[in-house]
């Protein structure tokens, strides 16, 4: 949507804008410096790691699609097999969205699997589904995490970030790892392969694992060992539970269409889940298809921007410390959460 | 609201639970430690610090209350008096809920106040209202800062929080330090008087704020040097918006109806105030009104569990290391924003 200066400034005119991340003058914003990116810094997200998911149209009549990015290896590979299998089997079709917790997660699958007080059949799973072992929330298989520690040992010649210079790869990850100077949660918080990970202290043979952001998804589960088949999948809508790293796998997140989960109407039962007087505010999910099995007209495309490029490290650097006029004091740091990677429509 | 236990498990075999928080078997979790706290470590907020904002009624029929409560001193003050000035004025009567940026913020005004596309009248502003500035974003003048550095430097004798056990009020100052290892964002995280805070290294006269995390609430403004005056008011509906810290004034919390601002509809103009072509979006505020401006058979009471009591300490140590039954791996740490200060309605 192109907007003209004229409507952009009076709208941030509009009652005090919290924060003008668009405003033309001074430093650039991190969207500013994100839009300056080579087209090379792209990269397209491939048909088959791509789901479209159509929930029933909103009581207003608008559509309501949402479109999930699944995890490239070495992450969570066997659940994203099964998802890839529940879709092709057309097994999520007319499930429902079942649980809205606020400030947590909204999760959504079959209402009547695995449910006492089903009021219907449980739809039978389908063929083929791997059963995934707890190991698989971690990866040691990870060619990233030499070249980062690697990165950190090298620091000559490095600009540090703060000059908003950065001038080959290792300074990038210098830079980013600067940028992200603690993290409550692991070692070491830190971006590749355009994904937020985490990584424990020590050799280059650690595991490394993806993190609970905001629109992250990831695999329902009952108690330990069962880790879920990934008939049942969550998404993530309010402070990143990053306790739950390692303790569930995520499988992805949302690229698109977030807002048709995070505004529905919260749940009053349980843990989130809606009540039994409250069944008629379960979103219906009316599809769920991969990319590429779509007819290619109607194949969404995403690109993100890569995280191991210049540009990558100026945002970060700039979200760790806003210049842009509306600031006054910048923070000096970001969490990895508050440092959302860059992912945008391919221009038709 | 009573539930009893049979309907408690058939929730939780429901589609596998996320988190089991209400986990009857284990370790008790975060809940449990809090339900057991002594009376006497429950804190009733002043009459005089909640707010009760009506909303218009959902379309759906049912009634939308939000209680916010002010922030004491030595914080904020300047803006929390304009805050019950502009109450007791009425003035934020009839003003409308404007923007809605998904993953940010939520924030209210009038929608005709200094904006250039006004289709109507502005209110006038209340006389009285304080100008404050910037320097009042943080407090040199909390008599806290010099005991969480005491209570720092005396480690003998003291338990780790591992152990699950506290045994001073020292103990439990350390024990929470050492559940906030770091933070992204300043020197130190640290909770006092109910409320998360920051602090920069150093002097025990050095800086202390209060943070940006999920539904807080802080005063909109202009570019600096404008400050604000309360006229306008958001709170954070995702990932803590900490890059926002000592940049904005923090004003208070939502304590009750977080889930009347968190879902409603995203808007789709400029950071996500609400387009032209969407103002019937706009949810109608009828009236905010002080708690002890009400009579007295109406006004809300709430209380927080101490910050520096020995149940805080457990609570905030089993966010941070998860044991009950439903974790596999314990975090080691948390960030302040996913320990949320227990807060509840005091038993009528």
């Amino acid at each position: 949507m192109i907007r003209n200066l004229t409507a952009l400034a009076a709208t941030l005119a509009l009652s005090v804008p919290v924060v003008a991340q668009e405003e033309p003058e001074g430093a650039p914003s991190p969207g500013e410096i994100v839009a300056q990116a080579e087209p090379s810094e792209w990269k397209e997200i491939p048909a088959d790691d791509l789901l479209v998911m159509t929930l029933a149209d909103h009581a207003d009549g608008h559509e309501r699609k949402v479109v999930i990015q699944l995890i490239p290896a070495p992450f969570s590979q066997g659940w994203v097999e099964n998802i890839r299998t529940f879709a092709r089997a057309h097994w999520y079709d007319n499930i429902t969205v079942n649980r809205v917790q606020d400030n947590y997660v909204v999760q959504w699958g079959d209402v009547n699997y695995d449910n006492p007080e089903a009021t219907g059949e449980a739809k039978p799973l389908p063929e083929g589904l791997k059963v995934m072992s707890e190991s698989e929330y971690a990866s040691t298989n990870i060619a990233v995490t030499k070249a980062w520690l690697e990165a950190e040992g090298d620091a000559s010649g490095l600009k540090l970030l703060s000059s908003g210079l950065v001038d080959s790869v290792g300074a990038v990850r210098k830079a980013i790892t600067q940028t992200l100077p603690s993290d409550s949660y692991s070692s070491r918080a830190l971006f590749n392969m355009g994904w937020p990970l985490s990584q424990e202290a020590g050799s280059p043979s650690s595991e490394v694992w993806p993190v609970h952001c905001y629109g992250m998804v990831g695999v329902g589960r009952n108690l330990s060992p069962d880790t879920g088949s990934g008939a049942e999948l969550y998404t993530v809508i309010g402070t990143p539970p990053r306790h739950l790293d390692r303790n569930i796998a995520l499988v992805g997140r949302i690229v698109e269409g977030m807002e048709h989960l995070s505004s529905l109407p919260r749940g009053h039962g349980d843990l989130g889940f809606y009540a039994a007087d409250e069944a008629y505010k379960r979103t219906p999910i009316l599809s769920v298809r991969v990319a590429s099995d779509l007819p290619e007209a109607e194949r969404p495309r995403f690109e993100y921007l890569s995280t191991e490029g210049e540009t990558f490290a100026r945002y970060a650097d700039a979200r760790a410390n806003r210049r842009d006029p509306f600031f006054i004091v910048p923070a000096g740091g970001a969490d990895i959460c508050n440092i959302p990677v860059p992912i945008r429509r391919v221009a038709e």
